[in-house]
């Protein structure tokens, strides 16, 4: 399994995915789910996997040789493309590329086993900051002020508190909190899901990657998020009034 | 789906349940997923269950059935099962039974269809409080010190909360909150689970039925937890450090 959530904020973008990959609970190995692509002052992409690891390496993989060797091709690259949207279906498009090839090698039909899904986010110069929830048949939505944020992989366990406590107004201090809570309900409750994360902070127009960091298992804010939750959500508990049985 | 939690006490049992049954989302109507049975002063015995809505009403018409005419079978039924152990072993064969019998008829191989799983408890005079999660396949784990509670349905969404704010001595106005938060939680996340709840208080010792009530949409006190939680949530979520970009 996997947990990965982006978060579209007024300040720009956030994104937080775990890095745990399973084949069987006696089967864990440790894999980055988020990568990037940048040109300098002309866009900044981030994209997290969810789904088949042969799948979303096959796919990045793709994306990679091509962003190299676009010319050869004939046709535009990720880091060419001219706007998130083209960027999103060029994604949409490699990501569904690999499941046909891979469903067609196997004879497989059933396209579940090799599926995957992601989420991007960035922006292009002359655009918005953008985030896309990308599904396996290539298609994807696209995060609104009614939906400013996507989850991929193990969503539900993380999800009430980041209902409850998103704000568009939040600061990237605020959101990596509140993220760092999310995940520590979802890494408390399924094992699939597990340490270290990566963390992306990409701010609004600034066109280059923003603070990049990989929070260790040791991490102590982490930590103090991790034993505080329990506390302060004890507490607001505590704070309710009790039911009355009369 | 369904969302129903038992949870046990040093004080008793506490069991919540929702209502909805759904075959897609444009059929949902209401039905009841607790069912008792009461020998004042000999037995108390409470049942949720989760699934396929054909199964569970076959299984308590069964037990209900043979709980009246038992000494024509020549066996025990549920009301005179001399511990919640066989009371157990009873409704998990039931349940079987009616699982095998819906398979074999409609000649469908997969047992899935038609499966369901069940929370019960009570207790039978001379024993304590027990409660156990009964699988389709009729076999069944008991609640213990270390797991606490049984949840069945749509458990992710409600379960962080009553993880952190568990403890054997609440008192029952403490643990209908609670299930009210983590029903709150849920309901708001999977339209699929549905008000009103059904509520029943089991105090140990009794040996007869406690506070049972129905929680309709428009109750009081459950509207004060549901809008309570998310401020009281979002005060404990802003009283944790924030992240540091340095």
């Amino acid at each position: 399994m996997t947990y990965c959530v982006g978060m579209k904020l007024d300040r720009g973008l956030v994104f937080m995915s775990d890095t745990r990959t399973n084949a069987g609970v006696d089967n864990i190995s440790v894999f980055k789910k988020m990568f990037q692509w940048e040109v300098p002052g002309e866009r900044s992409i981030t994209l997290m996997t969810a789904g088949n690891l042969a799948t979303t390496q096959a796919v990045v993989s793709l994306l990679n040789e091509r962003s190299i060797a676009a010319e050869d091709r004939g046709t535009l690259s990720i880091v060419e493309a001219p706007s998130m949207f083209q960027v999103a279906k060029l994604v949409g498009e490699t990501l569904r590329e690999v499941i046909a090839d891979q469903t067609g090698q196997s004879g497989q039909t059933a396209e579940r086993a090799f599926g995957a899904s992601m989420i991007l986010g960035g922006q292009v110069r002359g655009g918005e900051t953008r985030m896309f929830h990308i599904y396996p048949e290539g298609n994807f939505v696209e995060a609104s002020t009614d939906t400013p944020f996507f989850q991929i992989g193990e969503a539900k366990y993380g999800k009430p508190i980041i209902v409850r406590a998103y704000d568009p107004a939040l600061r990237f201090e605020e959101a990596v909190k509140l993220l760092m809570v999310s995940f520590d309900s979802t890494l408390k409750a399924n094992l699939s899901v597990g340490m270290p994360l990566d963390l992306h902070l990409y701010e609004a127009d600034t066109l280059r990657h923003g603070l990049r960091r990989r929070i260790e298992p040791d991490d102590p804010f982490f930590a103090k998020v991790s034993s505080g939750w329990g506390e302060k959500l004890r507490e607001a508990f505590d704070n309710l009034p009790d039911y009355s049985l009369d």
